[in-house]
């Protein structure tokens, strides 16, 4: 491995294809399309998902909709149709640059017949212009005779689910425009309109219009060649495809026929998509030294990340399986507030902004789900999408009988979410100093989160173990912590912490804000209520929330978890299998194993809260008790930066080894339905928060640097209050 | 209305695009194909399904596939595409022989540009073939310039669920053969393949290879003709459809593209037809004179029923809305056996043999079923599709909140169906003498689901009412009746005493198979298990069975029903809802009201075994609390005859027409989904045994004639015992 810039498979392996299509996914910001093949392969999963198109669907409420098809290519060497699902695959190199984001293909193929060709794809979504998608197919053929290439852009594109697939799109409209083919499709549900516009050349040459196949739903472009045994023919495919997210209605096939036409040359439009990524990586590269694997994938997981960050958008989130595949339908969850905006608010606040302001915008469906519920403030949806409002799955079928189904309930109970993003609103302002953002928008996240945390505490004055002086607790009951192994659990200490830390920092932020901005004070003190009264009862809440710790400082996850069934993990091993597949979702609820640190995750997030002698106590405890190779993957990031708060080196490695495969080599052998963005993006805050040891203070940022043994370098920038800072440390 | 042979619609109503389909649906009992228009229309339900060719489906477990639309039609004048959702209609014609199964529609458009054509458009799906549909299109411009026609073979059909849409079909090849294009798909999850078939001709000329866009999944045949004012263009589309159930899939696209390939002539093919469906109406025709109405919508009725009887395959049955709608999903009820058979055991046996048999091949699928269920014999499923399994719905999502779920019990608990088989199969044989059936096959579904029923049945010692000296009874608790509106009910008197009717019938049946086919009967006594024992426990079921009858002759419907609350149908009037629906679905539970005649249809099952008198008592009280309107459309042809029995012809002719309407005017308002199948078969029974009041008796059959008032002659034939009966009855 020599160039540490690619991510390279030298084999065909069928058997993992979609695996494959995942990691080779390609994007830019407003959509990403898997590395599925041109031609096609029996059991692809070809996808192109844009940032907010969302469509109805059964049982998952909505989902991402899959784009028309614009790899759709079929090539045929006299009359044989190339596909390696046929013939013989003579070489095969598939390699993705994540310098430039162009991901090529070069095959050496022989037909059924004895024709043989080296065919090079090469393709790209341009970060220069985010509706533009380029594709180049070179053919050097070995024989004399007819090469048919057929160009299609298919609006047959549907979405999987395993049983069965949806089909979103209807159509509205094909042609032909100024030598480009078109098409325009809306979706069933939502009412999405897309448009899309082809255009090929072969050789440098227009194909020309005679040769379009207007069939409906599929405009493809076609073209018949006399090829020799050696010359190479190039053909070339820009698609663009704009939707009624960015554009009036009337205006679609137009805007999407001026991009297509706009292109130039591939070479011109290369030029500008590698500029376009060195500007990326000129903020976000991460240098490592003496540990090649983990230099590219860590590079590797930044792109990943990179691709689904949303630049121009701020109506959109980021799925937490980002828009590589079908997995979770595109919503967004906690992931994007605790595991990526770190890494975008110290290296990319216009996107974290971005996300944070997607947030703010959904306030009004997160207030309809606190009224819904009988609560007050801002309740934010467990799983969110297009509108704000919660669309997580009440019900999925389970897995081993149709006739059964399963009820969902962390859209119902998982609470903690609307802490979370509180927590990364502040953040985010800590990080970059963008006062006018947290004035206009932060300061209400913070707020109407904090009245849904008051109006959702229950007072209980008889709790049994609190002292008679204290008059009662607060607590939070019939709740699922980041541990969802467990349901309807009393006083998720995580959870019951970050509310108080919620109420906290709302009254902070009220306090700055009236000092600050004493206009944007008084409207949100009447627009949200802000009565003395209330504000007295947030502290009532803060003064009295049930947090107990025990002499030694264990916390307990949750009321009676230490009462639970210790588990042998080491038992266990080897296995395939989560704790909950072992042990059944009803089992595994009774059990103290746990799907990914819990008590852990707080103390990162308030680490300054909490002593290293508690941190320690509580990692030895938690550990042993955790699912890190099948519980939830954004585990392994956050165990590796806490055992580098407890100096622990060589397992502070281990998590982050974990981590920052996931994906690369399938660790979980989920990796088809797209990639784990939390905990790509967590390997970042690793890099940074753990081997780095990066923390801010109210004087700054510090250094308390860690690095695995047998790295030599660690370097990487990132953006404090407008000042780029260069981190640069090897081995002392 | 002269023409008492033709459904004509002489102006286009977009408001009602889907009812129209409906009823214009074509087929030939292999497939059917609703009246769609060939060039498309928004918001169309364009479907072509397929007897057997079944996939799953999330939540309702297996579906018919829609196959690939064969109607596909583009035509342009002068670049400008045809469609009725623009330019201008200036005449418009929808015509269905029923005599010939030939579908006409005629059209004068205006392009927006002001290019005008009449466009005549016929089509059929051949009898005489059934793997073969023709469509005709004759342009006749009123315009000189350039005429596009683009005939598909669209592989990109999906099934209509409302809230979404699902794709089944998977491309695994096409190309062309003897200058037809073909196409080779599969279902996505039971892995079905079909092959498709395309040719065209202009004018009598074949379209030429060069002319045939290979674009994925949807081959199409282009034409461009340079078209002067007034001359016609004549394009004719023959299309053929196989699949993997017809013959080996290594002939699938060979045995396709000889089908279409054989069509010599549209003429030719048309005199097949016209041949084929004369021999149809020979048998099965009804003559009414003095109401044309009737008449008319009689014949309609038997059209849609003998398109959708499979004439040769009994691996099938036919669905609850035939072949003509995606409602039901394609699954078989007991509408099959109770509505459906009558018509097709005297009138076309052959029929009636091939869908008894689809029950008896799925008779493993019932033993699965009772075994599961805990009992013996042969349970049979309360939906049925290719397997025999049970295919009902667990669960549906609410109509009004799709975070709520309702729970289906029918495929639970509706146990009445297999004696409602048993029963069928002992009326067909009894109408046409087929011992040979009856001995192979017939014994075997009477005797096993005899089985069932002693089994399924629930001694209590001590049941409240019942004298001491019959030292208990046998009873049927947790059951659904007829009246889907009262669930989880006790003693269900249909279901009662159809169990017994099928436990006594068992025995009688076994008895006359010992003296006939003594080896069949020791087959089946080993086979089945049938002990002295076990047949005792039978008897002791019959004896001992609660049946309780009023001494006036009245019977409740079930347990307790007499004492829920009674209703006052006449204050709801007027009303476009159900009973459930105005009542929900558990405060219909707990009313009088009911879905359908329940008593009443057992009266008419077994007619004998009740005295005139119970009849009318019965008839009097069930009348007024059932929903005729918006219950089950299989209640009123029931109604009808029970009214005829009673004397009451004026209601008996009310309740006749509701039932001959319900597709032609949609009185239910929901025949977009396809044909009421009871409801249509079911008024053959009202015109046989209500207004010729036909009976079977040991010595042969009987007419009591009860004729509506203004009718001045019925006539029509039926088989008994394999001799063609004629039937010519006038007001006397």
């Amino acid at each position: 491995m020599t160039d540490l810039w690619a991510v390279t498979h030298t084999q065909f392996d069928p058997q993992h294809l979609q695996h494959a299509e995942t990691i080779f996914t390609i994007g830019n910001g407003y959509l990403s399309t898997r590395g599925a093949f041109e031609e096609g392969y029996p059991g692809d999963e070809r996808a192109t998902l844009l940032h907010g198109v969302f469509d109805d669907a059964p049982m998952v409420m909505t989902e991402l909709v899959n784009a028309p098809d614009w790899l759709a290519l079929t090539i045929r060497l006299n009359g044989e149709r190339f596909s390696l699902a046929q013939g013989t695959l003579e070489a095969f190199e598939q390699t993705l640059d994540l310098k430039t984001g162009v991901l090529t293909r070069t095959v050496r193929w022989r037909s059924p017949a004895g024709d043989g060709a080296t065919l090079k794809f090469e393709r790209f979504a341009s970060l220069a212009n985010e509706h533009l998608l380029l594709l180049r197919c070179t053919v050097t053929p070995e024989f004399e005779g007819l090469l048919e290439i057929h160009a299609a852009l298919d609006a047959h594109a549907y979405n999987e689910h395993g049983a069965y697939r949806l089909a979103h799109w209807h159509w509205l409209d094909q042609g032909e425009r100024r030598k480009a083919a078109y098409l325009l499709v809306r979706t069933h549900g939502t009412g999405l309109k897309l448009a899309g516009a082809l255009r090929c050349q072969i050789n440098g040459t227009a194909v020309q219009a005679q040769d379009m196949w207007h069939a409906t739903m599929v405009p493809t472009q076609v073209v018949q060649l006399e090829v020799k045994a050696g010359q190479p023919v190039v053909a070339e495919k820009f698609v663009a495809l704009v939707t009624s997210r960015d554009v009036e209605v009337d205006r679609l096939v137009d805007t999407a026929v001026e991009h297509v036409t706009a292109v130039t040359t591939w070479e011109a439009a290369l030029a500008a998509q590698t500029a376009a990524w060195q500007a990326e990586w000129e903020r976000c590269n991460v240098i490592v030294e003496g540990d090649d694997e983990a230099q590219l994938a860590l590079r590797f997981n930044l792109f990943q990340m990179l691709i689904a960050a949303p630049r121009h958008d701020d109506r959109v989130n980021i799925g937490a399986k980002t828009l590589s595949g079908f997995g979770y339908c595109g919503h967004s969850f906690w992931d994007t507030e605790i595991f990526m905006l770190p890494l975008f608010s110290y290296t990319s606040p216009h996107i974290a902004r971005n996300l944070l302001t997607y947030r703010w915008r959904n306030l009004p469906g997160a207030r309809a789900k606190a009224r819904a519920n009988g609560f007050e403030g801002a309740q934010f949806p467990w799983e969110s999408a297009a509108t704000g409002e919660e669309v997580t799955p009440t019900w999925v079928p389970h897995f081993a009988d149709r006739t059964q189904l399963v009820r969902i309930w962390t859209g119902d109970i998982e609470l903690h979410i609307s802490a979370d993003i509180a927590y990364a609103a502040q953040q985010y302002w800590q990080v970059t100093g963008d006062d006018e953002w947290f004035i206009q928008q932060g300061a209400e996240l913070i707020l109407d989160t904090a009245k849904f945390w008051a109006s959702r505490a229950e007072w209980h004055p008889d709790r049994a173990g609190v002292p008679p002086a204290a008059g009662g607790v607060y607590e939070y009951r019939d709740v699922i912590g980041p541990d969802e192994y467990h349901e309807h659990v009393d006083n998720n200490f995580y959870t019951n912490r970050m509310a108080q830390w919620n109420l906290q920092t709302a009254l902070h932020t009220l306090a700055w804000l009236k000092n600050q901005a004493p206009d944007k004070a008084q409207q949100l003190i009447g627009q949200l209520d802000l009565s003395e009264q209330r504000l007295a009862h947030w502290q009532a809440v803060i003064d009295k929330l049930y947090l107990p710790v025990q002499p030694n400082g264990l916390i307990e996850q949750f009321d009676g978890y230490f009462q639970l069934r210790e588990i042998d993990a080491a038992a266990l091993e080897p296995r395939s299998q989560s704790f909950q597949q072992i042990f059944g979702i009803a089992g595994a609820n009774e059990v103290q194993g746990i799907k990914q640190p819990d008590v852990l995750i707080l103390l990162h997030l308030l680490r300054s809260e909490f002593s290293a002698a508690l941190v320690r106590v509580n990692y030895d405890y938690y550990t042993p008790r955790t699912d890190h190779t099948y519980g939830s993957s954004l585990g392994p990031a956050i165990m590796a930066i806490m055992a580098c708060e407890v100096g622990l080196p060589a397992d502070a490695y281990e998590h982050f080894r974990r981590a920052v495969r996931a994906d690369l080599h399938d660790v979980r052998g989920n990796a088809d339905d797209g990639i784990h963005a939390a905990s790509a993006a967590g390997t970042w805050q690793v890099m940074a928060f753990g081997f780095a040891g990066l923390r801010l203070t109210p004087d700054g940022w510090h250094l308390h640097p860690r690095l695995p043994q047998h790295w030599k370098r660690l370097s990487f920038k990132f953006c404090y209050r407008g000042e780029w800072q260069t981190v640069d440390l090897t081995q002392e």
